[in-house]
């Protein structure tokens, strides 16, 4: 079924600003709060959110098999659990819905003001009941700063590094959408020289600049699914700030891994970018050498051009961009994550979040957390406001976006903005 | 509120057999498929499965605040989610209802036969729908062990071991009910002397005998719970089987900790003994030198006297217990594990479940892995039937037990059995 929702050269009746995330071409999958308080699944066009609950109520989706209440609900698990066939229908019929000469919604006020919602309107909800939550280590250039730093520059990647996505369960019960304030983790460290540890707030709070996958049922326990089938399994992308309290991390993560310096808050953007709406920017992922045990080989262009920037805003709200990444630099693909992860016969099921781990780039300014920016507090970031950071401080917003652009097409992930507020007394 | 359910004299006029887990003073909590093909939950006395939403409907809980719907659920989430007084009133009115003078329900020839399944007739699920779920690694013991085997016998406590019950996340979409037949893993291992991983099923799988809690909604993201009020919100426990590939594990887990040598599948044992039902059996737990910080200190008596054993049962049925432990060995406690976990604010929910980690004992007999029992496969196990194991083999049935008893009071967890088949082809 070909994705005639992609078509760039579509236009929408619904004004699109200049260089919106939400053009007609990426109809992404959200769950907002209406301005009456109620629940829905929905899209956005430009500046606006569209109620799909509501225009299915009216009629819209007509001929897609779809449940009456598959968009009443407070989570898109039960949509993406209908797969991919159901998926493009509803964004092809979306677009055509919204397609600049379509008059049915365009010239109905009645309807229109049914499911048009301006932003202020709604309330962004988290799109998906997580049920299981995966983040991995894949970026090489990230891996590569984090053994430099605390192990040993020549010898900086572990020997599982390049033949297994490393990667690690996270918590579910903590992730929350862009706009959602957290607060500053209390937890143990080991002071520098110290033989015993000591207990207060996290010193150290840091981003981590990162992508999520979101899947549908995918396999049942013992079975397996192979890297080529893997991206049918892929309903789309969010922007993930894995935020993380370093202190904490460094005395608690042996033999574990992360815990407690992880578990306190993981933010999303609210938007689902699907799959499908990437196709335009596939790209090659980076040349793996050794090759990989066979059960993760791949063919062909298996990952996204998506450039990605963190920012920070102090309280005083001026905004510094401290790191410019992309989704490419990626060295294991989403494809072989998801293989890898079900090749021991691990179930995966709708809703479940595979985070891609801190992506960072070649270069030091598209490193993609403060502990490589500022690495280890030696290299303060100067803030366009005057002040520096080796670390996120008390009242500080972080905010990442991320978005693809090519011959005139953008297809964007809005941002996930997080305040930070200090830790409870 | 005083647990009248737990008064020793109580006799009920079900007939309970001898060395019973489930006298009168136990009534866990469970779910289970009926013989009409409907999913309630339940309790157990003797041999009987006792259909709580039937019960419930036919009246027998009235004055309890309870709604209609409480007990026809997939899941014990929204019965936990009432609360620790809930629990305990509706504990007390079972007892009440199945004493053996009450003439109410024994003498209701018609209600009788609505309620009471033989075991034979019904099918126990999983008790919970399980949000997160997180191991800990509290037996001193097991940390021991494994340090000796895997770094230093001279050191084998990693540094935090003694100042963090150390504890990382774990995969709910694997974790099986009691009877649920699992696969081998496939996976990378890193064949001794090798410099590159090799592809297969695993050649050494392990159970972990542990035993784990199941929460309550305990907090909101960004507050902590102290250890004095923690056990308020743990609801019960249950036997635990932490299936574990040992190979796989080796060369995966640094640095982020285990993850598909563990994710393949975890079982527990499906009726939840709750922490009123244990009050008798409270006993202290390990002297804790050095104090813990402040935030984990405790007073009284908070670990409970929980016989564990583990045994193998090849394809020919023959059974060998191999192991006899004691949850009372755990170093860190259940409310210092949930204190701990919540400390940098993390949310807990219902139906969450944390892990103890493998209970090892002091003596050889009583360790709590085959990694352990076989000293990493240098003295083999013998079996009843003549063969001998240093991990588990194709078709072996691993059977965990759990009971406590004090002055002819025996309190158990019936058994957490599972068989492993091969590896998918």
């Amino acid at each position: 079924m070909s994705i005639t929702a992609n078509d760039p050269s579509k236009k929408s009746w619904i004004k699109v600003p200049e260089n919106s995330d939400f053009p007609i071409q990426n109809i992404p999958f959200g769950v907002f709060l209406t301005r009456d308080d109620i629940i829905t699944i929905g899209t956005r066009i430009g500046d606006y959110a569209i109620d799909l609950g509501a225009l299915h109520q009216l009629g819209y989706f007509e001929g897609i098999p779809l449940t009456d209440d598959i968009f009443l609900q407070n989570s898109l698990n039960d949509f993406i659990s209908d797969g991919k066939k159901t998926w493009r229908l509803v964004r092809n019929r979306i677009s055509e819905i919204f397609e600049v000469d379509n008059p049915k919604l365009r010239d109905n006020e009645e309807h229109r003001s049914i499911v048009l919602f301006t932003l202020d309107e709604i309330e962004m909800q988290l799109p998906v009941q997580i049920g299981d939550y995966t983040d991995f280590y894949s970026s090489k250039e990230h891996a590569t700063n984090i053994g430099s730093m605390f192990r040993d520059p020549d010898n900086a990647l572990l020997p599982n590094w390049l033949h297994i996505p490393v990667g690690y369960h996270g918590r579910s019960s903590t992730i929350v959408p862009s706009g959602t304030r957290i607060r500053r983790p209390k937890g143990q460290t080991l002071p520098k020289g110290a033989d015993k540890p000591e207990f207060g707030p996290s010193k150290m709070v840091d981003f981590e600049l990162e992508m999520a996958f979101i899947t549908t049922d995918a396999n049942k326990m013992g079975e397996s699914i192979s890297v080529a089938e893997a991206e049918e399994y892929i309903f789309g992308l969010v922007l993930f700030n894995d935020w993380s309290a370093r202190d904490i991390q460094k005395w608690e993560y042996v033999p574990l891994g992360p815990f407690l310096a992880k578990n306190f808050a993981s933010s999303i953007s609210p938007w689902i970018v699907t799959l499908d709406a990437l196709e335009p920017f596939r790209t090659e992922s980076p040349k793996q050498e050794p090759a990989p045990l066979p059960y993760l080989k791949q063919e062909g262009k298996r990952s996204f051009d998506i450039h990605l920037e963190a920012a920070i805003a102090p309280k005083d709200g001026t905004l510094t961009t401290v790191a410019r990444s992309n989704f490419k630099y990626m060295y294991w693909t989403m494809a072989q994550q998801l293989a890898h992860h079900t090749i021991n016969g691990c179930q995966v099921n709708s809703g479940d979040m595979m985070g891609s781990g801190t992506i960072s780039g070649p270069t030091p300014d598209s490193y993609g957390s403060m502990l490589e920016l500022a690495w280890q507090g030696t290299k303060p970031i100067a803030l366009s406001n005057g002040e520096t950071r080796t670390s996120i401080q008390d009242f500080d917003t972080v905010i990442m976006r991320g978005y693809c652009e090519k011959a005139g097409l953008r297809i964007g992930f809005g941002e996930v903005s997080t305040q930070l507020l200090p830790a409870l007394p």
